[in-house]
């Protein structure tokens, strides 16, 4: 089985205010202080660290109809995405380590910007599809799809600091899996565009194995395009990711998380990955950050061709007494 | 996927004579105070509380050969079955919130002589088919299907306040998934009237989407009757569900547990359901109690057609700018 | 379905020195203590318990290049292999209670000096195929595998106390199930030998029915060879099994766990069984101990026919009243 080096460009995005919990900021450092550079060289990956990215204060933010915080996230969102590019053109996939999930629009736009059309890989408990006008709670951590997607642009009123995003993804390249707790208006979103979703419920149906054959065939029916992976970590059980801002019971195990990584590495097609949600602020003891972050850590691991039955590399010689 | 709008008739039996431990008459209760109302009416259900039901002291109940409490058990269940009857007639699917696992008595009897021939669906690590003359323990919670199966009959010796009981279920229309905890005769009952068992070994090896299929394709052969699911708690595994009398390890996932309840909704045959051995005095922790209700309460959620992909009602409108 | 009879004899080694970590040699108490023969004589089965093996305190064992404890170990598995063989010459299915996995020398040596050529099964998250020049550790318990194996003689260096092992198992007889922590050189043999590997990235995209199916479909291609069970606890999740010296993430659930116990046992050919690595002063509370321990003991009930479902003598009579 071919072993995909690649070459890891990691971008640390420190930013919270797309929900209203304090902690996902540090997310980034928790994640390298768990040793991902050292275990991804370990595994015969190129690794190139960004740092984190400093991110301006925003003042006078105030919500925009429901929408909250809609200028810091717009601002953010546009350095990430110029970082993204950056990053692209160098080579690199790209790893964004969140902050939380209103990340995911600089991240997908700069990928996009860089390589042109994309498959989506969305990997959550939540389809973060609401606009700003069907959210009920204004947080755009849970809306960032509906500004990427061609097709939802007539829903998306005027919000101050977003008029630089151009949707750049089709319905038909999204795919979800681990959907468990969709709001109605996000529900109504993914049937009317036909929306390619394995909640749960398929999940357990079919199994993970199927879930991600069917997904790449899916994605790679016509064109195989470059794969972005948007990896929420609630969208594994909070049994094993507790320190999240919003959990939900009956999650991916740790093995069917990694498994999907594994899966889409085997593509070849990965060319960024977004790990968000990681809030050691909401685990209730150290190890449910520990086990949270070392999760996040074996996820991306698995990204970049970590392999449970191990490997060794081509020059390796069997020592003889 | 058409989402079956039901009504629930909702019953709560805070009884637990049928075993010795106390607490879990507190039960129906719980189930109520985690949101089971308003749940269920916010995924489009009609709901009607018919309340706790109240059971008379009966004093001088002294066992009869090794069966304990019987008086009290058989008027409680007589009580029950009247009532069952009552909300079947009045059209509802009736939800029978426990207490423990004797209730089933009254429940199915109650559903039965209101619409007839049933399939019975019982999860649960247990049997309950022990007669009052197999049974170690005497206790009427390990009891109840011997009172029910016409095959059993002149195997059950006379009790008092059992006399109304008349058996209603054929062996032939029950079908056991999740058993891990068989005593000997129990066993041999299963294997004399054939009855249909998915053993946790059966699920472990068939997984449980095929369990549901083949239950579902068994009980529908000739007939679709209306289906009574009978629902311990205990057949979750207790690292979930803690929070019971008799908790036996190598249980079903809550995934799993949900599911089948997903699946026996999409029948459209289901008429009635039993929740029972919710305990939380055997939960050493609120978590542990918390854990217990809430996936009880998601588990009635199943049975009325919740999905996990989510829903909306079929009048949304997408708000635009 | 046929229960197998069978006889277990059982051999408590209580032996710590292929690892640094004390506590695992309480091994054999824990298990017995948490009601092992009770059980296995509840299920049918013959038991004779041979007690824990004394073995001789070895002065001056320094290590030799990296091995640590080479002359204890060596000393200790000779004393395991000529017991193991005195306890198969008296008909029993052994049972060897660890203690550390270096153990599997001696037990190993020993069932095939009693009955000729064997299928090993190996239930582990780690391969223990290091030769003493791999190891990076020098631990004997990660090394077990490279004695033994007809293959590797090449590569093993003289050790004291070891010159009476003689290489006993061919590659192609021995299935590991459960991997997730593989040295480089580790990984390196399995692929020169072309070993028969189903890691959890195989347990995932299979599951384990279909696992244990490849597995004796595999062993039992051309001849049908008794088999040899060496059960690492650490193949179980730490959730599970947390009291263990190397616990990996990811591992074998309780139910798969016991599912490959109960196919092996179907096999008819299981003629000797390793419980390893069991280690309380490596749990963190009582709980950790205890289910790690209750573990260690329905997986071995698994190996002697145990039934989910459960089962009947054949004399049962059901009582009338
Ligand atoms: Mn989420
Ligand atoms: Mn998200
Ligand atoms: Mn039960
Ligand atoms: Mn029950
Ligand atoms: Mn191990
Ligand atoms: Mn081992």
């Amino acid at each position: 089985r071919y072993h995909h080096q690649r070459s890891a460009g990691i971008i640390g995005a420190p930013f919270s205010k797309g929900q209203p919990r304090g902690g996902v900021e540090r997310g980034p450092d928790l994640i390298r202080a768990a040793g991902l550079l050292n275990k991804l060289r370990e595994q015969g990956c190129t690794v190139k660290d960004y740092g984190n990215m400093a991110f301006e204060e925003v003042v006078d933010d105030e919500p925009v109809g429901r929408v909250k915080c809609a200028r810091a996230v717009g601002s953010a969102n546009k350095r990430l995405s110029d970082a993204v590019q950056a990053v692209k053109r160098e080579g690199h996939t790209t790893v964004m380590l969140g902050g939380d999930h209103s990340l995911a629009i600089g991240s997908i736009h700069g990928h996009s910007a860089a390589v042109g059309e994309l498959s989506v890989v969305w990997v959550d408990a939540h389809a973060d599809i609401n606009t700003p006008l069907t959210s009920s709670t204004g947080n755009i951590h849970g809306q960032p799809m509906s500004y990427l997607l061609h097709e939802l642009q007539s829903k998306i009123p005027v919000l101050p600091n977003f008029s630089w995003i151009k949707p750049c993804v089709s319905a038909k390249d999204l795919v979800y899996i681990g959907l468990r707790d969709v709001d109605p208006g996000e529900h109504y979103i993914l049937k009317l565009l036909g929306v390619k979703v394995f909640s749960m419920s398929e999940v357990d149906h079919l199994g993970v194995p199927r879930v991600m054959e069917e997904t790449c065939d899916y994605l790679s029916a016509k064109v195989k395009k470059p794969i972005h992976l948007s990896y929420d970590i609630d969208a594994i059980d909070p049994s094993v990711t507790p320190a999240t801002g919003t959990p939900v019971v009956g999650g991916l195990t740790y093995r069917e998380g990694v498994y999907i990584t594994e899966h889409i590495c085997q593509t070849g097609l990965l060319s960024a990955v977004d790990m968000v949600e990681v809030n050691p602020l909401r685990g209730r003891t150290e190890d449910d950050i520990q086990s949270t972050v070392s999760t996040a850590v074996d996820l991306l691991l698995g990204c970049f061709g970590r392999l449970r039955e191990g490997n060794h590399s081509s020059d390796y010689r069997l020592p003889e007494p």
